[in-house]
Formats: structure tokens, sequence, C-alpha cells
């Protein structure tokens, strides 16, 4: 099942199931953590709270898939080969950091241009949306209500300015304002067989392949990192994270985003952020 | 004015504004975004909702004053004679972060000492509220509501242990659940005088003097770390920033927080925090 959030013409919000043909959405009520916890114990349809409503998808706004009152945690140095083009060694650990609710957009809206940068990059990632109240640190998936895609669009030169001694501006680097494509909905766990799912991630800019890489191909396991992620900071429902990107992001080519490039990010099984840099 | 966000007996939770004599509080309808942007614009206590009720201070558990849907900026690096305690040379631009929310504890809470380390440190800091809807970037002092007071609790093992050519692991260090004391209440931007307020900072442990600076001997001002922090993420009516804190920390002389410790972290004119480890 596909969950999406949506915004209507009059900007009212609510989650919906997207019929499998993709034309139409039923309604539900309530914000995620009153139908999450159960449905994702239960992996039970019929613990859904339908009501009823069914709405042309056509004409609603995908949001991203997550509340403010969430947290976004992103890792980072996942991918072997993407740590090799920053000339970075493997790391004993993984990354992890918090990203702003403003910097995310949905699966269709602009990508603000940030004007103290002069490097804007992408990087396609899988991410994982909190089901349960809390995590089962014995069984981490059980946990998870789905996956998502995200673009973690990053401010390269600003990232670069953090001190020595200190360590790289993740904050200024990927905290900027309406930048970060999610969505364009939540695709539930049962739907994903393998314990570690193998789902091919790309990226086009203008149509041109720029990432082409796997999730199989992470350094840490998702079950790693969210018991990495959630000794730092309790996860709970409604919580994502993103999972890291492959290689093939601009920074290796000098071939930054320009504004009026068409960003694609996909994550197989799941579907596409079609996000256009205003 | 003092404002504060309560929970009572009941769990119900309430801004409201604490009597001068501390006795009783005023209750406030709504969420802080409802108020304090009109507020802020025209400092006219005739702006806010009172609701007529009054109640005892005494009963009341002094929350967070902060909601779950605003983010928490931390900024460091602005006390050059901490700095010099890590061995860190003065840095270029300020270092700005997240923090988790489930980090935060109120001003009578108790610290929660994470399992995952053994060097738990205390720092002292005044904090920044902000009020308007958007900051006022040729004036950021007018967006402010007012100050409270922080102790962003830290876990030095753990974040030494981010990787190389990346930086501190800050979110594993900092964003710890309920280690953060932030409070007792927020004192409004017209009782401090001055632009950039010339505070005492100290902080106790067990009755005895750790920390003991003054704002006024921050590296950037805090007009400029909120101008810092707002070309990053945008900040609006609600969000709290931690301004660095000074030298005195535990990481210095190897004297960390142990379990059973009363802290006490206090900023001259708005109030102490008084927590224990639990």
């Amino acid at each position: 099942m596909r969950i999406a959030r949506c915004a209507d013409e009059d900007s009212k919000i609510f989650w919906a199931a997207v019929d499998p043909e993709g034309q139409s959405v039923r309604l539900l009520s309530g914000a995620l953590n009153d139908w999450a916890p159960q449905f994702t114990e239960t992996r039970d349809d019929s613990t859904l709270p339908f009501n009823g409503i069914t709405r042309p998808l056509a004409g609603l706004r995908l949001l991203p898939p997550v509340e403010k009152s969430n947290k976004i945690v992103v890792c980072g140095a996942n991918y072997a080969k993407h740590l090799m083009e920053f000339g970075v060694k493997p790391t004993s650990q993984p990354v992890a950091f918090l990203k702003s609710y403003g910097a995310l957009i949905g699966a269709n809206d602009a990508i603000r241009y940030p004007p103290t940068t002069k490097q804007l990059d992408h990087e396609v990632e899988l991410v994982a949306v909190m089901g349960t109240f809390s995590l089962d640190r014995a069984n981490p998936l059980a946990s998870l209500l789905g996956y998502t895609v995200g673009n973690d669009v990053s401010a390269r030169d600003i990232q670069r300015l953090g001190p020595a001694g200190i360590g790289l501006d993740l904050f200024g680097a990927k905290s900027q304002d309406r930048t970060c494509g999610v969505g364009p909905w939540i695709v539930t766990l049962d739907e994903f067989t393998e314990q570690q799912p193998r789902l091919g991630l790309r990226l086009r800019v203008n149509g041109d392949l720029r990432q082409d890489g796997n999730s199989g191909d992470m350094t840490w396991s998702i079950a790693e990192l969210l018991n990495f992620v959630d000794e730092r900071s309790s996860l709970e429902a409604g919580d994502i994270l993103f999972t890291g990107t492959p290689h093939g992001v601009s920074d290796a080519t000098g071939n930054f985003l320009k504004r009026g490039d068409l960003v694609e990010a996909e994550v197989e099984k799941i579907g596409v952020l079609r996000n256009r840099v205003e």
C-alpha cells in the first residue's frame, strides 16, 4: 500500500492511501501516530481509520510524508564508493545528524536555490519511516511503517566551511529551506520481502543519469542504522531516516545543479521525486 | 515578564505568565505562535490571551519552554576560553547544529544518564527564543521573545567518536534523550536593556562552582548568531537558539558528572535550572 500526505486546493492537509492504479486516494482520519503504531504492529489494513471519502489524486499536492513534530535524521558515509568521491576513508561508524523540517519539499515542489551557495548537489536516498511508538532494537525493521524516497540536496561549499577540529557544516549544507524532496508516498513494509531490500536508486538531471546505485550496497544495513540512531536519540512513529547516498554526486564532477534543472530521484518499487530547481 | 510552559497534575500543558513574586501563574490560551508574534512586535502585555485563570505555581511542572513542532539550534565555539579547553583553535565562523526535542527536560526534571557514555558533561548557556514569524535580519534582536537558560549536557566520549574527515558526533553527544535542561521560563526581552546583554553564567555541581562566565564574552554576538543560523535554516516563532558555553566544563578536568549529582545552571536575571543526574 502507498500512504501519502496530501494537501488539497484549500490547503487542507490529510493522510490518504493511494489506490493501486494511482488515480484516486482514500482519506485517513487523524495524525500518523493515531494510526501508524497499531497498523505497524498488525500489518492489518482494517486497523486504518478510513473516513469513507475518496478523492481524485489529480489536484492534490503530495507533501513530504512526515509531520512537523517529527524528527528527520540523515545517515551518511553508508556507501563506500560515495565516500571515495569525497576522498574520505571508510569510517568506523555511520554518521548521523538532524535536518530541519523547513528543508523538506514534496514530490513535485520546486527546489529553492539558496543564495549563499554556488555548489548545489543532489543525493538520492532510500528513506525509512518509523511506525511504532518506539524502536524494537532486537528487530528494528519490524518497527518500520515503510519506505519512501529522499533527495538530500546539499550545498557543498557551505558544507566544507565547517571549522577544523569540529567538522563539516552539515546543518548549513543540508538544512537549507525548501531544498530536500521526500515522497511521493510511503510504501508499506509488506511490499518489501527482503530484510535489507535490494532496490535500485537512480538520479537524473534533465534526463541524464547521474547516480545509479543499489540499497544492497550499504555499508551498514537499515537495521544497524536504526539502532545506531536510536542509541543517540530515540525514534518514534513518524520519524524518518535517510540512509545514505550512492556515488555519482555533482561534487565529484563539478557538475552542480543549476537553476531550471529538472531533478528526478527514483527508488525502485517506491517512485520518483520530480523537482525543478527554481 | 516571565513566561513559562507548565504541566499540571493531570498532564494538561499550557503557557502562563509567572507573577513577580513567583507564587502564582496567569494562564495563557493557545500555542506560542498564536500570541508571541503580536506580542513581540508590540511588546504590549495587553495583546496576550490571558484566559482569566490564576493558579498557584506550586504543584505545576515547569516544562522546557519550547513546543515539539519547533526546532532547537545549538551554536558552539562561541567563547574563546572554552575552545582552548578542547585544544581547538579559534574558528572562522560559529558552529551550529540541531538538537532532538526528546533531549529536553524542564527546570527540575532528572537528567537521564545515557548508558552509552562514561563522560557526561555540563554546559550552561544563554538561550534566545524567537518571537516573530521570521527573523528580521537587519535587527535580529527585535525578533526575540526573550531569553531562557540551557544546560547543553554532552556525552564527550561519544562526541569524539565522529569519523575523521567528517567531524565530531554532535548528534550522539548532544541529542541523548532527557539530558538537556531548558527553563525555568522565558524572561521577555524588555527586561534586558543592552543589545548584547552582559549576564553572568554560572554552573555548580553539588554546590561546587564549575563554570563562571559572562555572555558579554561571546565571540559572535547573539545578533550575529541569529543571522548565521537563519542563513542556513530560517528561524520562526518558538524556535530556540543555544548561544555557546563559557569555559569550565568537565572535559577539561576529567571531573565528569556522576549519578546523583545536583547540577545547577544559572543565568543572571533569568533563573536557575536545578537538575539531578538520575
